[in-house]
């Protein structure tokens, strides 16, 4: 692991989830920037001193020259977006597959670089799009591409969070100070930190690929250097058109992220909030309450996704432990000289980072300045 | 009454709301184009048949006639929108206070003649933008107005059916006829007809005024001539964006009538078809739903347009009603040489009609041809 | 109407359902037992001062004497429990049919004589346990008819308020004094209020008559001399059996009624404050969401009791009016000398009363001194 | 781990909980009576076949002979009832604490026997009544605790499934057989099963304990041996009441557990399928939802119980995980030497094991043959 350190949200996350079923074991790491940091924290999840490393450099190189079996399989990447590409690009280059948070470089360039790389290494990068791993997403995915709801005409995603309304990052020690500064997250600020979720929501449930996009971008906290609030109109290959909106100063709201979708025979949605129910109406019969759990009426792919019965909900863990699962069975597929299975495929890979990517292009290109247009989707 | 024949859906509910407070009569009518219907819905009311007309030119002249007291004091216009202005105008002109629905007119000119001629006569006209008359509706005006989540930045609303999601109006027989025809309905379609009552519902509650929007409109349904759907970026006088969607195609949908708004301090939401509770929002305390209902602790506006206890849920029809009775009451002062209360005062009028109409004009200038722009509201 | 001053909160909303769909309209009545309020309170409702009476012996008496169209065709009973006896027995005598609220009388003594009354006079007697009149109940009520759950097994319904948590009739001025006052309100407070509305609502529902129950009454506030909580196992004719539940000292709680029906295939449930949906729950498929609506795929019956297409929400006021309006058609049909249509005699008669006041009997038979046994229902 | 094989749900959640924060790892395991699902199982758990054993005899016996650090610290029971007794007091006299499925045992009497037995060897046994687990149970619990809702006085809580609404048991290869076979279920169907989760939760939040109750059991499934169904009315030694329901029979419910609890000043309610929510109620102000996350406004004990922001939902797993993660801090400090904190020990005993009997017992006692009468709590 490369980042991670005690104090760091998503670290103790991607932890939790890839422990979670038994498929990953945590052997060497480096958590931080400061060593102190780094050998702290290590020790506190139980790591050997010589596996604690003070720079991820020195981690690549010294895990390289253990047998197979003790050194490490793959590395999972966990620091701030500026320092995603080097140590992602490092560990392909000394053989060890990926696990990258999103977005998953700094700028467009360094993904495609990245994209390159893994064509080259034929490693595996998977990127957390953590939401696309939620059963009810999963279900929703299904039964739009069996054609339940024909032709799709509309989509709605909502990300609205409030946690950015005020200026915290001045505070220091907290997650925020990275995420508003240029110079660590990027082009972008909500719309990398979680508009790229939305986008990606919509893009894995439908199969539609966005085309062309017209978009505000704004910060609304007094001073921020960054967008903390975009909104979008979308046009997807498919013929669909979407409304996206995200932001991080909506007071008072947590993780919403809602979406909604409509064909011509019927409609769905999905709350991320209580995500363990998907919401499907028609015009000509009740509406429907899709429960995920182990042990109902769903399609294959969901039920592998799931682990409990229904009424047992599943949360935000286990949709990130379905991506590490499905990671830990491709690569042990690979290792195996087997072809990984679809449902073993079923994660977000170097390609949606690239489009994640794009999508920050697009969106930053666009949303500036009152010089609202339709904006092709920059390649 | 102008319209509200026996097939039509929003005369009925027309007379539910001006009923139940025994506030209103229905004394006289021409309730269809078609004789016949007119006379057979009259009679169906409990007319006597001279009081049922044949035109509303007849009605006019001939109420006009009858002694105070037992003459019409006002007259509901619930016609196809081709047909709101020359009635409500000779209305006006014969001295009759009028109620009519949404969009006020045909055109964004005949709106502007109707509210000379408001402001010439005195008399009252009153627009029946029924989600203003909700309980919690008027709450979180009174809570915004009184600052309880500062300064405002965001506003969500979406305005969702899904009753137009086939071309319905070529089967005859049913609501989405005129609404479909531009020849009848106007210039827009599901701007007119919700669109209207989403961007309406963000300035009573919220006190803004949008200056400039982004939009685009689109009808979905083949051939279908006139928009069923539509998003508009928003900018409002007092700094606060909006995102507004409207559609008539989101298969599944029935009146789905949501709005977020949030401030500096805190947000809030409402769901039009759950109308009786408020929710509100804040980062460093609980959520809290505030529930509507005559014995609760409510600002002093809210309990005066509810009619039962918390817990004793009110719908569509008293939101209606609220406007009618209000309506009635400033008639009734006036009647009576009195100052009309604040409280009665709250109702939509012909500025609002004026405004509604300059929305749809502003809506569709600005959404079509994929000339994406920030549009300046058209006055 | 027979109560209802302007400060009584039940006679308002009889009024309002009454006046809703143009089929009633008040002439006369007495609405207090103080002249001066009854005066007062008449003129507010603009009648006629000699239409306003005293005492209700001399509305009947008068009335009598007036022609046919002009004299009142029914009366109201909204005063409290004591005083409904005489007032509805007085009217059949006089040939008035009677609406009159729940329970019906103050015993079930006085229950039979009014029910023996009815029946030699073979006027109408209208009983309002409003919950019978939502149009989703009637959808429930209508798809167990038809077997969609199969055998019914077990039947959970709670009626949970709050407002008597404390001792509030000691401060006077509300509805509380009588409701907790045994000398007007009976043998029981709570399981009379609202424990006959959850019981009769599952017979409504379900069509099964409850034969035995084991129950406890309690009254939490300290002092008051009659229930305030009760709970009650039911066991019903056609072997389902029940969990009742009852209570008004459960702080925060406004009017939760909720029920909760599970046969051998399937189960149902409703809850009172947010109407206009019905759960339907499967083992082998999809929870539904069944939303009532004029324009929707409903049974016959609930398309005739709604108002308003789907998504437009109905309340308490609407159900109230369903009761109305039905019995308003019913008396209509038999002045002309017609049979009334099943779904005009869609309402609770006198023998829901009857069996209402046995249902209360027998909770204060059974639920009192720690004597939990099964009791048989007291006829 | 005794118990567990591939085909058995809960032994998975089990691990799953155990894994999830790194603080447990499979060392070796019993899985099945059937020696070769014992193999596999343990195999595919990724276990090495000398840690694999034929019978937790053999297991018990071997593991106490490896050096410490790299024998097993702790055993987990998640066999059947009936086999709960014997693993567990054979892993107390080995010296290993225990983690063990609720019902704790197969009869009180082996229950009393196992609390001495942990009294004796001052072993910690752990007891995973995994709804009080949850974050919000625990913010409730501390906020009754402090007195938010002055003296309690009513609790209703129903723990409603339906996946043995039909006889499935009789199909074999399920979780149903066991639990409805007296012979390894114990003397209780549902009431075991679910009914003692319910029954917990009540002490576990409100701190108090039930003295007296009055019950009815039912089997409805034809011909089943064994209570599916029941019902009881409850008195606590603080004064309050409750009215518990359980089933299994509640067709299309899947693991419904909610609570409602009124004090004098207010009530709260929670749902275990949207388990992130506390709801609080009030008489004289706005209802409030407390929804749980490491970086809110919560009782401390509830933070330490979250691993998540407020917005990314936790469920069975992370509540599961919250019994598994205070245990082994007890574990650990115990190890060093070191006293627990109160927030690690934090989870259900040896005590509540033995109450739970008790509360079967009771229960059964109570229950049948019409004989309702209040029943003392069976010591």
């Amino acid at each position: 692991m490369v980042g991670g350190g005690s104090d760091a949200f998503i670290g103790a996350i991607h932890r939790c989830a890839a422990f979670m079923d038994n498929q990953v074991e945590l052997v060497c790491g480096c958590f931080s920037v400061d060593p102190d940091i780094s050998l702290s924290s290590g020790r506190s999840y139980y790591l050997p001193d010589d596996r604690i490393y003070k720079t991820y450099q020195e981690m690549f190189k010294h895990e390289v020259t253990l047998p197979e079996g003790e050194r490490m399989d793959f590395v999972t990447i966990v620091t701030p977006n500026k320092w995603h590409f080097e140590p992602a690009l490092m560990a392909l280059e000394r053989g060890f597959h990926v696990v990258v948070d999103k977005p998953m470089t700094f700028s467009l360039e360094e993904a495609k670089l990245l994209q390159k790389k893994v064509e080259e290494t034929k490693l595996i990068l998977a990127l957390t799009h953590v939401y696309s791993g939620y059963p009810a997403v999963k279900e929703a995915k299904e039964r739009i591409a069996r054609g339940d709801f024909g032709k799709l005409r509309r989509i709605y995603v909502q990300y609205t969070q409030g946690w950015l309304s005020e200026r915290i990052e001045l505070q220091g020690g907290n997650n925020a100070g990275w995420r508003t500064d240029p110079k660590r997250s990027g082009k972008a600020g909500a719309v990398g930190d979680i508009g790229t979720h939305a986008w990606h929501l919509t893009e894995y449930i439908t199969g539609g690929k966005v085309t062309e996009l017209c978009a505000e971008l704004k910060a609304f906290a007094p001073g921020r250097p960054i967008d903390d609030d975009a909104a979008a109109f979308l046009k997807y290959d498919n013929g669909a058109t979407g409304v996206l909106t995200c932001t991080q100063i909506a007071a008072g709201e947590e993780n919403r992220l809602d979406i909604q979708i409509y064909g011509e025979k019927g409609g769905l949605e999905w709350h991320q909030e209580e995500p363990n129910s998907l919401y499907l109406k028609w015009n000509n019969k009740s509406k429907e309450i899709v429960r995920v759990g182990s042990n109902s009426f769903l399609t294959d792919n969901t039920k592998l996704k799931t682990r409990t019965p229904a009424g047992h909900p599943e949360g935000f863990i286990e949709s990130f432990a379905n991506i590490y699962r499905n990671f830990a069975a491709t690569v042990r597929a690979i290792k195996n000289g087997e072809q990984p299975s679809p449902q073993a495929l079923d994660f977000p890979t170097v390609y949606d980072g690239v489009r994640g990517m794009q999508f920050i292009e697009t969106m930053v290109e666009a949303g500036y300045n009152d010089k609202q247009k339709w904006q092709k989707w920059v390649e």
